[in-house]
């Protein structure tokens, strides 16, 4: 994408969601052994990235079809990014949540009024009850991550992130289903193009370290990691993008993640997600590699169920 | 205190501490019925407002009297900014600490350089070894409230409070042992003469209420709060400014303390401690009489177990 398709992305989306701060604390600087900047998209409208990508995907449908809505399936931020995105913009939001979905999820959207409809905890269920509303209502479908709109919203932090510092070495983000990072992709390339981009995820879910070595996406044989958001895989429309910039995974522990949630959260005082502490533990594990480096980390939410911590 | 004085005050404790964000949240405003600015000293060095006191009060000492190091007894969130105040004016930080002061406050302070003593849990054990120290080492004493030069210097948040956001009504911050109202008090009743200054103070504790309606210093028969800043009673040297400028004291439940620190690390994604969520709790229980208002708060601190949360 050429920048001026991308400034226009960036003004599209800006009047509708914060501008979000971006962090730093010497403290972490000393134990990670180089300048860490966060761009704190927990602070965002519905707590996460996603209403930015959300908001775009809307604004980019022609008045007859925004009409209609747009109908999600999601157990999570982008279920609350759709609602609020939706409500903002006047239109209705269909969203399809499982019946195990987090309760305070499940709130959030109820309160952002996303129309919703419960199903069985399965992709099977959830991809049929998205059919059903389609074909009732004209709602156009809304992928979370594997649609070029929602990916260019999803780009906007990094755009931010690097008026708001510049001279960044490497700005890392987590690996879920790849909107984050391909978006973040087109933004820094054409914008900072010294700044590498590098992904995390965890082992237990480290589907994109797979795909960029075989070459086709590959899917993840469990979901047992507390990183709830990236349990989900790459898709056409982002890989292809992943593949041409991104050249380094990082993958870590699940021990790795809780400590680096609980040193932000203890050091810092802000209260990040799971997903977004994956980002963290990868600068921390790679001590080495970024020694005395200018590293930016998209902190992608904080929506956390306090009374249920694992810590 | 004459204005001139007290910008000065601001000009010598600046350098040294960080300006903190003034936090805002459309979703707390519905929820109080009024503007609540939050201004966020649980992002200030040591994580609580009291290395602003522990500067002004050290950088006031004779050179000589420096060099020998100041002294002081604390559990909690002085010590450690005593500890870090010290060692970034170069000076000895002798700290006496009570054998029950939770872990990771002593870690902090340890990490401060703080140079520790443990004591039996009584304040006559703390006082006897601070004592000693003072003897033995030439040290100065500092009162982590009662002491004009620590008012003035905590005052300095809310100086930064007005600037960063004009025009507010009322400013609440909670009450323990009485600088950080008093200050408040000296720096609004001068640069901003109509604004209310209110204090926070859980019932268990309510000493300072007590204490502006008999007109003597109050103290407290128990410390059954989860506000285990709030525990201490007033001072000779705040208790006059208090009853000077302050005429309300709002009082709140163990229950409305615990709901509104979940409200502001839920809504707002930002970690702070019970003693703040006291502030916060006033507002709420209070709604009819801050109805359209804009409120400031200060939040003192973000100095918590994350490992022992109350839900």
């Amino acid at each position: 994408m050429q920048k001026e398709d991308l400034i226009k992305v960036y003004h599209r989306v800006a009047p509708h969601v914060h501008k979000t701060p971006v962090m730093h604390s010497r403290l972490i600087d000393e134990i990670a052994g180089c300048e860490v900047y966060l761009k704190c998209e927990n602070f965002q409208k519905a707590g996460a990235y996603k209403i930015r990508g959300a908001t775009n995907a809307i604004l980019q449908m022609s008045i007859e079809d925004r009409s209609k809505g747009v109908v999600a399936h999601s157990s999570g931020n982008f279920a609350q990014a759709v609602a609020l995105a939706s409500k903002n913009l006047g239109i209705p939001a269909y969203i399809v949540m499982p019946s195990n979905a987090p309760k305070i999820k499940r709130l959030g959207t109820e309160s952002y009024e996303g129309i919703i409809t419960e199903c069985e905890p399965t992709i099977k269920a959830r991809e049929s009850n998205s059919k059903r509303i389609q074909e009732e209502t004209g709602a156009t479908f809304l992928h979370p991550s594997n649609n070029l709109y929602v990916i260019h919203g999803q780009g906007t932090a990094s755009y931010e992130l690097i008026e708001q510092e510049s001279d960044f070495d490497v700005i890392i983000t987590p690996v879920g289903g790849g909107g984050l990072i391909a978006g973040t992709c087109l933004f820094v390339s054409a914008f900072s193009p010294s700044t590498k981009v590098i992904g995390a995820e965890p082992f237990a879910v480290d589907d994109a370290y797979r795909s960029l070595q075989t070459g086709k996406i590959e899917t993840n044989e469990t979901a047992h990691t507390i990183a709830d958001g990236l349990r989900t895989q790459l898709g056409d429309q982002n890989f292809p993008i992943i593949q041409k910039y991104v050249d380094q995974i990082i993958r870590v522990t699940e021990d790795e993640i809780i400590s680096a949630m609980k040193l932000v959260w203890e050091r810092m005082k802000i209260i990040i997600e799971p997903s977004s502490a994956v980002a963290v533990a990868a600068v921390i594990r790679e001590k080495e590699q970024f020694n005395g480096k200018k590293v930016g980390v998209i902190i992608s939410g904080g929506n956390v169920d306090v009374e249920s911590l694992p810590f």
